[in-house]
């Protein structure tokens, strides 16, 4: 694209590496910045920086955190005997959103995957299996749920976990795959419904 | 939703400010972000303030600019005879792109809307008169083609300024309205079809 002016191809160029934002959105987004008060923008730039530059990590569980432990590694009233393991923070996010958990999480920072060169080391894996053994900070952990994907990457690295988390003889599980509540039968893939009747619950 | 860090939270408010981010896509800007080099935020945060302190506008026709006139008024290879008249910069690309139009720009900066108090003193439209009035720079206008948005506002834009520039004796036309190229008869809304047959135009 023929861009009028200089500023404006780097702010777009700068703005389209964000995921799922093309040339034709950042442009969109660069004129509407424009439009608005110059504070605007300096607020936006100043987060983003801010965001960067000062975001901690809890040392214990790697979620995003203000402090040295994050808000759910700290507080008490969680249940420090069972550990949710994730990908990332939006997992942490979407399960507490459930409020269905109310255990302590893991976050792996990613997952296992050749293709991308991504192996076991690059992830918060050692610090896992160091939680377990230490059993520090008055954590006496008896069950590891693993939450990742249902894809072959994340299939790969639950194996992986299960395999190593046992030796510690704590219990692993993993949550449950099946046909979406509300979803129709008729439209659930055949993968997903041929293990849903594997896997199926007895009424008690 | 319960952020994981007061910095996250504030990062995620300014970037769902946004047109068209909602608060769940900025999360995962937000999160990009953490995972990439610190190089990258820095750099669109730069960017960003560079184009919202920096950029100047074209002084003739108001279009984004690099220098005092922007690089169409600048170019003697374009018709000095025939302005079209846009809302805003991404008008003006969209024409660009066809390369059906060699003429001059006039940038308005915005529509006409009441409801929005927009009057014609907020945009560019005295110094379009100027440009007609004084004929400067050696412009000789003799035709202002109005593209404005089939909309309310843009209809209403129109008719102001098609009363305005006439009384300069010079030629007014609007865009072609119509069914739009490859599109389909039995689809076309009845407006535009309706019109699209008043409109018609003979075969020579």
């Amino acid at each position: 694209m023929n861009y009028p002016s200089r500023l404006i191809e780097e702010a777009v160029n700068e703005i389209s590496r964000l995921p799922g934002i093309g040339k034709k959105t950042a442009l969109r987004l660069a004129l509407h910045l424009l439009k608005r008060d110059q504070a605007q923008t300096l607020q936006l730039s100043e987060a983003l920086v801010k965001m960067r530059s000062q975001t901690t990590y809890c040392r214990q569980c790697h979620n995003i955190a203000d402090a040295e432990l994050c808000n759910i590694c700290n507080n008490p009233n969680r249940d420090q005997h069972i550990i949710c393991v994730v990908v990332d923070t939006r997992d942490v996010l979407a399960i507490e959103a459930t409020s269905q958990f109310k255990g302590l999480y893991h976050v792996l920072g990613g997952i296992i995957s050749p293709m991308e060169g991504v192996g076991p080391a690059d992830l918060n894996i050692d610090s896992l299996m160091q939680r377990l053994e230490g059993q520090q900070s008055g954590e006496s952990v008896e069950e590891i749920i693993l939450a990742l994907s249902p894809t072959m990457e994340g299939d790969t690295t639950a194996f992986y976990l299960q395999k190593k988390v046992k030796t510690f003889g704590i219990r692993v599980s993993t949550i449950a795959r099946g046909v979406p509540i509300g979803g129709d039968l008729e439209y659930a893939d055949e993968i997903t419904l041929g293990r849903s009747i594997v896997s199926r619950v007895a009424y008690d």
